[in-house]
């Protein structure tokens, strides 16, 4: 619905499970500050019921007032009396400017509105509802062993790190039991919505949401649930990064030959996080020096290993062996959207990829000219 | 003088102490990929013993293969022949790209030069042979009791982290000990040079050395010693920042009550880092919350804080007690280059302050369409 929380464009989203089961989960983000939403839905989320998730842009109600936690529990109460369902079922997303309270009534007002208007086929304007500095909605449908999952997110952020808020609602018509929900959300999200970062900021409202009604009657295997709930995160976890705020590049990092998945990706982090990596990737410069500075930069007790047996990739062209010049950096691509950083750390097996972006003109253009 | 590393402009500086005493010192970056200068400089300065320093631009000589250290024992083994002294008495400076080897042969010719051109007028050539990026010259000259010291420095980034690297080089005629030399060093950069940054890249070749010569023949009390240093480390901190990649605005980010410095740094660190907070004080947007998410990211076992407690002002107006918006934004005067953030935690009685810049359209340039 247009509740008017934007000056134009939709801006509240209403999920309802239908049933016949109200399994849910949630993972949240780990800033310290959090929105009043947050702070609500976690307490929803902690009996593995969830009946409905209500989501709205044009506001983030974090950082304010103690008014911001009655609107943000007369919200879920407001869907809870139109649906017939209990408030402390009812998760409630909101993002947007930090520090202002919602127009509540406005809210509410767009709340009831959604109530009215619920159908099987709202998935694209729910997705459009949610957006902020999104350029496209961000959906997704992805099919099981006799069930599907479906997804909608926003945000140009990481779960955590994170800002840009990044929301996500996931519905199954699955039949999961709730520790199955919580454990295959976990994992799922653990290696790609929480492994995309544009910007290295963590947000103070990130929530990605689980919804399994068992409509489809047929019992999922938790493995091959979770194999299918990661494919559709990972899907949406792309879509995210490409629409990232600025992006011209979409920049896998993929560090292997770590002694831990732990330190793969403490390691696939500093380089997501390099403002000079992001730069160079932007001017298709294929600097690995910059790469190799950033790795160098991992505490030893994080990530072992030797500076001088590092090796690194750019779009397959291995510019650095043992830490020093390799093939020819003119060798390198970088003309395409997507950039492939490959780090070869030689101290183990094991490996792990975290996505970015570029850092652009656009990015400083859109963070500079408007408060968010 | 101008060796040639580069197309044009000074590149090449030495600076030679006259004595009678040797005394030095020195702090280097915490990266665990270092230019070979840094890891001959590191066990040049183990015995306390610094005749000389010879620094240049035009490549960092880091992460190149093993003919770099040859290079860099070579020029050290230069200064020494031509002067008279002990190579393992010359520190070895080098900024610029990484991952190519220097011409040796233009900068041995350079540095033939530069010993013939010693001069006690010369600190300002040799502060301009050192730029990079900077667009201007860093020097500082204060007086201790009885003695001075003066530094110049070049690098638009922070000791640790840090990238484009920050060279430094101090120099006194007071009477010093070898343990006060390096204590003074350690306590003066830890609160200056130790607590800019530009970009949160940490350099390869961070490299900040004093020379102590006690030509002034006045034994220097070490507190008194530590202060005047600390005033010079200060004031070169302060030049580095103001002339940052594409700085608009010069930024202290300062936070009290907390339970301990390292609390407080950390705390200071964080909101130093974050893109969206320098992109909001490019765009003179006094968007506190922000700040807040930032301080937010801070681990519990780092800082103690609580979210709800926290207070914050930007240039005086204190837009945010106890977590939730207060005086109105549009106080908030943004006009200038200076800009004062002020958290204050209610955790505890210790404070630090971290001094970064803004992120602008120039940083981008200046990263993307130039290798460094």
């Amino acid at each position: 619905m247009h509740a008017g929380l934007k000056a134009q464009g939709k801006d509240v989203a209403l999920v309802v499970n239908d049933g016949p089961h109200q399994v849910g989960a949630a993972v949240f983000t780990r800033n310290r500050v959090t929105g009043w939403p947050v702070q609500w839905s976690r307490e929803v989320v902690a009996d593995g019921v969830i009946s409905a998730v209500v989501l709205n842009s044009g506001g983030a109600n974090a950082c304010t007032p103690v008014q911001g936690r009655e609107h943000t529990r007369s919200t879920a109460e407001h869907v809870a009396t139109h649906l017939g369902l209990e408030p402390e079922d009812v998760v409630v997303a909101s993002t947007g400017l930090i520090g202002e309270l919602l127009p509540i009534q406005t809210l509410l007002d767009g709340v009831t509105a959604a109530t009215g208007d619920l159908s099987g086929t709202g998935g694209d304007d729910a997705a459009q509802a949610i957006m902020t500095t999104d350029t496209v909605p961000k959906s997704v449908a992805v099919d099981g062993e006799g069930y599907t999952i479906g997804g909608m997110a926003k945000g140009a952020g990481m779960l955590a790190p994170a800002l840009a808020t990044m929301l996500c609602v996931l519905t199954t018509d699955a039949v999961i039991d709730t520790e199955t929900a919580r454990t295959a959300l976990a994992r799922a999200t653990a290696t790609t919505l929480d492994r995309i970062d544009s910007d290295g900021c963590m947000s103070t409202s990130d929530t990605v949401v689980l919804m399994a009604s068992g409509a489809s009657g047929r019992q999922a295997d938790a493995e091959e649930f979770t194999a299918t709930l990661t494919r559709a995160c990972a899907d949406l976890s792309r879509a995210l990064i490409g629409d990232a705020e600025g992006a011209t590049k979409e920049i896998a990092v993929q560090v292997n030959g770590a002694g831990s998945e732990g330190a793969a990706e403490a390691v696939a982090r500093a380089v997501t996080r390099s403002n000079l990596v992001k730069t160079a990737m932007f001017g298709q410069d294929p600097n690995w020096g910059r790469i190799l500075a950033q790795v160098g930069t991992v505490p030893p007790e994080v990530a072992a290993f030797e500076a001088d047996r590092i090796d690194v990739a750019i779009n397959g062209v291995w510019v650095c062996r043992d830490g020093v010049a390799a093939q020819d950096r003119s060798e390198v691509d970088l003309a395409g959207r997507e950039v492939h950083i490959q780090i070869e750390l030689h101290a183990g097996a094991a490996g792990a990829t975290v996505w970015t972006n570029d850092l652009s003109h656009a990015y400083i253009h859109e963070n500079s000219a408007y408060s968010t």
